[in-house]
């Protein structure tokens, strides 16, 4: 892992078979990066991504092994028992150019991974909610 | 919806049942925001999304009523006839992780909204063009 | 091309016909801006995109020639030879709001073309890396 520095703003470049997750959630908790905006391009593999099921409360999730195009990767940090949380989303596509997408576990950068992180000078957190079956955003209380 | 403030930039959430597109354009106001940049990510439903026909000057037209990821939501805010005016696109995931996306009119939160907004302080607007048959931006005039 | 800035944050406006990454490229040279962040979206026709073979270190591309949503462009600015080079990945949806995507080589407005590009104060340059086959962020050296 790599990075350059403008104030608030990193360029990070995620290098190969380093996981881009860990990774990213690593650099926030050594950079003192309770909340921000982090997106990115690249191409991955070992992608483990999913959807979530709102009626079961759970993700349906697929294992991806092979290198794919990473097309967007659009997240935030917010904080989750009081670390950075980073959540994410992605798009990637194949050699036909076909596309897929969910919520991000975890990926492997294959070739490049290229980011781009704001931190944000405020404190949200998340909070369990049991309507939802997830960590939410909870800025109110 | 709830948010965070630093600076220019915002971190919305906006909940469950609210519409996305009505719940920012009226952020949008309340905070004077006549400019800006928004993204986003979460899981919607009752996505009312579509393509432009250039050459019948209309939009294509879709309606899905089930819960999707939101894997990417990006767009502007420029003034229209005097009003912040949101022009947003997404790309949507199902079950399978199989993506549609385009043009967005209005879709609801189904589990959670996440935006991340940054007011521009410019005083961009649209005007109509009439050989596109949108409003476009005109910085010129 | 028309453009509104607010410090080192600029709204572009890539006009229909316009190549986009030419446009933008010399955008980036006129305003001396080396390294940056790119989003942006609206529609595009003769599509020059692709997906990188890491095997065999090469580009398999492919070229859409009709109008379609450009629902994420997502992208960097990074100097390469000296020169401010943007790497952008896009996803673009048809008619039917079905979704392709890759590594974009260049593509012209079909109809709007939509960008808000924030200049980093930094100096991040690529250099070929033969591992990879591909000019690679190398900030450490």
């Amino acid at each position: 892992m790599q990075f350059k520095q403008d104030g608030n703003t990193f360029i990070i470049y995620v290098e190969q078979n380093e996981p881009i997750m860990e990774t990213l959630t690593q650099f926030c908790k050594s950079q003192n990066i309770d909340n921000g905006q982090i997106s990115g391009i690249g191409a991955v593999r070992e992608i483990d991504f999913g959807a979530y099921d709102l009626e079961n409360k759970k993700y349906v999730r697929q294992l991806f092994d092979n290198l794919w195009e990473l097309t967007s990767f659009q997240g935030n940090i917010i904080l989750k028992n009081g670390e950075p949380s980073i959540h994410a989303h992605i798009t990637i596509s194949d050699h036909n150019l076909d596309v897929k997408g969910g919520h991000l576990f975890e990926a492997k950068v294959g070739a490049v991974g290229e980011f781009i992180l704001k931190k944000i000078e405020t404190n949200g957190k998340r909070e369990f909610d049991p309507r939802i079956g997830l960590f939410c955003m909870e800025f109110n209380n």
